[in-house]
């Protein structure tokens, strides 16, 4: 049996805490919060903490709090040799206080709080500063996904960059399509099998083999109609960019 | 029966020929190309011409041709008073030549030609200069779709420009993401769960509920890492352009 312990409960420590509790061979005996928290997201058996004086015995503390509280909080914690992991995509493992044992256990999924979250998928990248340590962090990645991988800090580094271009950039580029349409008569719906297929394809191709559309084929003047829509528009200078960015890539250049 | 003739056979006519040719109540009765085809693409039953003099009698020509070369098209075609309908976005119904009757049948989709379309969900957009024309373009369409729209000119210009955005632009966005893992032993693949995610999550969501990430939190120390990451890259302007465009839509100023 696993003993985990949560300190801080946002977003992703609720997510992992509702996956973990589920697991036969894993306990979350307590959840520390430095204030409390909203009774919804409390599971109701787990005991609650915000005194940090009252934080018990436990095999892996996960810290769920914001990076850049990641380095002070770890040095505050009142104990040391005990494996406590963050589970931050941008945050190097030795920020982390080295006074306990240190790793990193990184779902790499976008996390909304009133979204359900499927695990199975999920790859949870893990790293640790020795093998045992790595043995624990795979059985409790295991136990809710089947895509566990161990990356170091350097690469996790990139890996977060890479999932800001695919994920929070892609979202605010659904919400420009969103807005364009606000001045018409065009249900936001109507592009959702478009977005649906745009993610589908490159299941089968890569991002460059998926590629179409006026870029792509360097077509003037439908580029120029879509210019023209967007004289007045805050969003001419990403079109404009990110159409040359394709140009570019495909061999075509303005 | 309504008997049907395609004009160019690109990737769209490509996919529709293949859907519409097991539908009870339409007939593919020829399809014409200026050039002849890739025989892979060829439907072996279907009469096939490359000379325009041979163009049978049809309830309706489907133009499957470059958006730029649709107005000449139309003008050079042996017959009047039929219906002659592009299948574009970018491009105004108006464009066709007055010598037949006009219309739009425009799915709004992302073909690729080694890929398989899943119809029932694919918009159709549709237009025409008359009723009897219209019920036409929804018979045909609703023989494929669930989801056939009347959308005139202007606002499918504007629909087309969105689509743009959601698919072109996003699309790029992934191999930005596949580039930057390139240079690390992390495989694309880790981010597809992450892309899949962000496409389903605005089905419930708006796009501006769904947004995280560094930039809406305004996070200028994960912000000011990754621009380390990108220093010397060609990335490093849409990075900023677009971190900028979610941090002044969520209200949070540089």
């Amino acid at each position: 049996m696993i003993r985990v312990i949560f300190l801080g409960y946002g977003n992703v420590n609720f997510h992992l805490c509702s996956a973990l509790i589920k697991q036969a061979d894993i306990a979350v005996i307590q959840i520390y919060n430095k204030t409390l928290i909203d009774t919804a997201f409390l599971i109701n058996s787990i005991p609650f903490t915000s005194d940090l004086s009252e934080i018990k015995a436990a095999d892996i503390y996960i810290l769920g709090i914001p990076d850049d509280a990641i380095a002070s909080f770890s040095e505050i914690i009142p104990f040391k040799n005990k494996l406590v992991v963050h589970t931050s995509g941008a945050v190097e493992m030795a920020v982390l206080s080295a006074k306990n044992r240190r790793g990193v256990f990184y779902p790499l999924q976008s996390f909304s709080k009133y979204r359900e979250i499927e695990y199975e998928q999920i790859p949870i990248c893990i790293e640790s500063e020795n093998a045992t340590d790595l043995d624990i962090l795979k059985k409790i990645g295991n136990s809710i996904s089947n895509n566990v991988v161990e990356i170091n800090s350097k690469e996790r580094a990139k890996l977060h960059l890479a999932a800001v271009f695919v994920n929070n950039f892609v979202n605010h580029l659904y919400q420009i399509g969103h807005e364009i349409l606000a001045d018409t008569t065009i249900s936001f719906d109507l592009l959702k099998p478009l977005i649906q297929e745009t993610a589908n394809k490159i299941g089968g191709l890569t991002p460059f083999e998926a590629q179409t559309g006026p870029a792509k084929r360097a077509d003037s003047k439908t580029i120029e109609k879509h210019l023209h829509l967007l004289e007045e528009s805050e969003y001419r200078e990403i079109y404009l960019l990110l159409t040359n960015a394709i140009k570019k890539s495909h061999g075509k250049k303005l």
